[in-house]
C-alpha cells in the first residue's frame, strides 16, 4: 500500500482540522487513521494524518501553507522502513534484540551499522550480516573520538541514531547534527537515578518499582523529551546487580517500542516533550 | 463553559471528517478536543468531539445528516453532570469510593439514591446524605424482585445505572431497559472466572496476576462490552480471602475510572466492543 | 486466635534460624508463618515469624539473648489493631479511605484521631465518629504549631502517625520523637520530583509514568525508607491537574497497602531500606 | 562457590523447621538463602534452603527421613546450569531470546538442541551453533511424531524441555515422561482465551489487557501449574494482529523469567498450583 504521513505543528486556530482535511479530501486521499491534539497551556495544534493515494507533495504543501502560519512545521514522508545506525558499548541486550527483529523483519528500519567502543559486540553483529566498526575511545579527545564516530555515521547516512546501551557522553556539537534523531535507552525511570549506576543507586535508595526511560538526546545528559517508559517492581532480597539484570529485559523492550513510535514518525517533540500519535 | 459532546458513528466514507468539521466551523464552533477512529474490520467510522459556544442543535442534527449515512448514531449532548442509581448488596469498598467522590465534587454524576437486598449499607448512604432503599429478594420471584427496583428507579430517571457489586443477577426484560446505560463491576480479569467466586477459582487455578473488569451489562452475564481492566499480582502465599482483600482495591478504582469515561461520553459500543476516546 | 509477632534483627551467625526455632519450639509455639532474610552487603539478618500460643516474654526474650549479639534488635508484640492518629491538610481522598476501612473494620488500626491544619476534613471526619481537632499554622512558628500539635497527639498516645496528605514540613525534633513510627504518602514515583509540585514537575518533564509512594519520615523531607510504590501510566494529554487526579486512587491505594504491613510488624527498616515480609 | 539446593515437601508439624535447620547446622553448612511456606488449607509445608560446604548426601538425607513424614519430598541438588532441550514451531522471539541469553552466559541451563517441525528457524539456531532438529509433523500421526522426537530428545537425556512457541498439541504418552518438567508459553493470559487464536478471541472480547503465561504442561492442554504472568494494555484502536506483535514481547519476558525461577529449583508444585521461593 502507497501510504503517506502528514505531520502538521503549528499555533492552534478555529478551523484547523476542517480546512486540512479538505486539502486531503480534494487531493483525493484516503485516510487511514487521524488524530490531533491541541496542547492547551500553549495553544499549539498537532496533527498526525495517514494516508494513501498519489500525492503531489508541492501542490500539497502549497496549499496547506495557505492558510498555517508561517511558523507550522509540516512534514510529509511515504511509509517505509528508516535508515538507522546503532551505537552501543559493551552490554548486549538491547543490541540483540534489535538485530533479531531486524533479521525476521519486525522492526520499520533498517540497520545500516553497528557501532561500539568496544569489540565484545562485533561477533553478535557479525552473525546477523550487518557491518560492525570499532571505534575504541581510550586515549582519545572526546571530539576526536566523535570525528571519527562521524566519519562512519556519514558513509550510512541514517536517518536515525540508536543509543543501544551506549555509555558514553555525547558533545553538544555531536548532538547538535541530529537534532530529536537519537534515540537513547536510559536505565532507570527518569527523572529518578539520572547518571551513572542507576541501579546502585535505586539499591541504596531502597525503591519497590525500577524502570527505563528511551528518550531523544539533547545537550543535557537524560534530560531530553520522553517518548516511553516502563517499570518493574523489585524488593529488598535484590541486590543492584540482580536489579540490572532484571532491568533490562524493560530496556529492551522500552527501546523497541519507542522505536517503533519514532520509525512511523509518530512522535512531536515540543517544549521538550514528546507529543505521541499511537 | 459552554461545552457540548458530539458523537458520531456510522459506515465509513471518504471525506467524513472534513465535511462534519465543516459543519462545526460553519456554526462558528470552537473545538476543544476531537477524536476519529475508524474500525477496518467492518469499515466504521466513530467521532467524538467536544465543543464550545452556542448551536442550534436542530439545525446542526439537519446539516449532519445531509451527508450522513440513514444508519448513523448522532447523539449531541451538553458536558454536564449526569443522573445515575447505584444498586449494591453488601460489599461495601465500592459504594463508599463513589458516594465519597461525589460528596467532594468530584464525580461527573447526581447520585440519585442508592438501593440494595441488603441494609448494611443504609448507614454508609446516609452518612452522606444519599435517599436509600432497602428492596430485599428473598422470597420474591426475580420478577417481582425487579418490578419493586424499577418502581423505585423510575422516580429518579437516571441516565446510568451502577451496579457497585451489586451480587444478583438481572433479566434480559430488566436490562433491556437500559440499553448500554447499566455499568457492572466484575471482581475478576474478564473473560477468566466468569460467574460466581472468582476469587476462589482464582485461587485453584493458581494465577499470578487477578484483576477486575467494568463492563455494560447485556443479555449474558459478564459478557457485555469492557469498559476498563486492571490487574495487580498475587502470590502462592495468598488464600481466596486475601486474593479479595486486595481485589477490592482494584476494583473500585475500575469502577470509577469506568464511570469517568462514560459519564464524559466517552464510550461507543460497537458489536459487544467499546470503542473509547480517552 | 491469640497470635504473637517475633521480629529479631542482628548480624549474622551460622545456625541463628536452628537456634531460634529452638527456642520456639521448646515453648511449645505453633508457627503461623516464618520468613527470614540476610542482607549481604552487610551480613545481617532479619527474621519476622508469627506463632500461636501463650508464650513468657520474659523467659523466652532471655533464653534468645543468649545466643544473640548484644546488639541484636528483639520486638514481640501481639498480632492486634495498632492506635494511630492521623494527619491532614485539605485533600479528602487518602483520608477518607481510610476512615471507611477502618468504619468497615478493613484496618488493623484504631483511629484514635484526626488532626488537620485546615476545617475542610471536619465534616468528614465527623461522619465517621472520629475525633478532629484544627490545629491552624498559620501565623505560628513551625515550632509552636508542633508544640500545639504533639500535645494532641500526646493525649491519644499512637504507635503511629499516618500523613495523609500533610502538606506541612515536620521538623527533625518532632519526627525524632516518632522514629520510623511516621507514615507519610508522598505524591510521586520518589526520588522522581521530590519536593512540591510533583504532577507540575511530571508535566513539564513530560514522564508517561507516574507514581505514589509510602515512606517512613526522617529528618531528610521524601528521604524516609520507602515502604511500598505504585504507578500509572500518563500521556502527553493529561494536564497536570488530571495527573493529580489520576494520581490519587495511587496514593490512596499505597498508602493503605503499606499501612497494611507496618501495622502487622511486617516492616524492617535497616540503613534507610525497608526489608519487607510480605 | 559450591551451593546446593535442598527442596522439601512434606505434611507439616510442629518443630519442622528448627529439626531442619539442626541437621543443617550439625553439618556444618552454612545457610545462603532459605525460604519456607505452609499451605494452610492442606496443611503443607514447602521449605527451599540454598546452602555452601560439602555435603554427604546420603548421610544429610538419612538424617532428614528420620523425622519427616514418609509422603516427604526430598531434592537435594548442586547449583549449576541444567541440561535443557528447546521445541518451537515457525515464531523466532522466543526462541532467539533464550539463544541469545544463553550465547551471554545469562541462561542458567545448556542448551543441548532446538527441534522444531518448521525449517525456518534453522539459520537462527546455527548462528548460535546449537544443534538444530527438523522434524517435521505433516502426514504422521502425532505418535510418529512423538517418536521421532523422544529419540532425539533422549540423545540429550534434558532436564527440562521448553516450548518456546512450540504449537502442536502433546500426548499424555509424552507428557508422562517428563513430569512438571515441560515449561510452555501461551500467548494469553490465563485462564483466559485457552486454546488456539488466543488474540483473535482477545480482539472479539474487546479486552483492555493481554498477557501470556509460562506454566508446566500436564495432560490437560493449557491447564498445568502456573509459574508466572505478565501483561500489557492494549486499546480497541489495536487489530488482532497488532495485539499479537505486542504480546510477543511479554511472551519471551514471561518465558525467560519462568526459567530463572525452574533452573534454579525455586518452584515446587503441589495440586496444580505452583509455590514458588523467589
Amino acid at each position: 500500500m502507497n501510504a503517506t504521513i502528514l505531520l502538521i505543528a503549528c499555533p492552534d486556530q478555529p478551523g484547523l482540522i476542517y480546512k486540512i482535511t479538505q486539502v486531503i479530501f480534494k487531493h483525493n486521499l484516503n485516510i487511514i487513521s487521524n488524530g490531533e491534539f491541541v496542547e492547551r497551556n500553549f495553544n499549539y495544534f498537532f496533527m498526525r494524518t495517514e494516508f494513501s493515494g498519489d500525492v503531489d507533495v508541492a501542490l500539497f504543501t502549497q496549499e496547506l501553507k495557505a492558510f498555517l502560519s508561517d511558523e507550522a512545521f509540516i512534514k510529509i514522508s511515504p511509509r517505509k522502513k528508516r535508515d538507522i545506525a546503532i551505537l552501543a558499548t559493551k552490554e548486549y541486550h538491547c543490541l540483540s534484540d534489535l538485530l533479531v527483529r531486524h533479521a525476521f523483519n519486525d522492526l520499520d528500519a533498517n540497520i545500516k551499522c553497528v557501532i561500539s567502543n568496544h569489540q565484545n559486540l562485533e561477533d553478535l553483529t557479525n552473525k546477523f550480516n550487518i557491518p560492525f566498526h570499532y571505534v575504541p575511545a581510550e586515549g582519545l579527545e572526546r571530539t576526536e573520538h566523535e570525528v571519527a564516530l562521524l566519519k562512519i555515521i556519514e558513509n550510512y547516512n541514517p536517518e536515525f541514531l540508536v543509543l543501544a546501551k551506549y555509555m558514553r557522553i555525547l558533545s553538544p556539537t555531536f548532538i547538535g547534527k541530529f537534532n530529536n534523531r537519537i534515540i537513547n535507552i536510559h536505565h532507570s525511570f527518569l527523572p529518578a537515578f539520572v547518571g551513572a549506576n542507576p541501579y546502585n543507586q535505586a539499591y541504596e535508595r531502597g525503591v519497590k518499582i525500577i524502570g527505563a526511560t528511551a528518550h531523544f538526546v539533547n545537550d543535557n545528559l537524560d534530560e531530553g523529551p520522553i517518548i516511553a517508559q516502563s517499570v518493574i517492581p523489585v524488593a529488598h532480597s535484590h541486590s543492584a546487580k540482580e536489579m540490572a539484570q532484571a532491568g533490562r529485559d524493560v530496556e529492551k523492550i522500552v527501546l523497541a517500542r519507542s522505536l517503533k513510535l519514532v520509525l512511523s514518525d509518530s512522535v512531536f517533540v515540543y517544549k521538550n516533550r514528546t507529543i505521541i500519535f499511537d
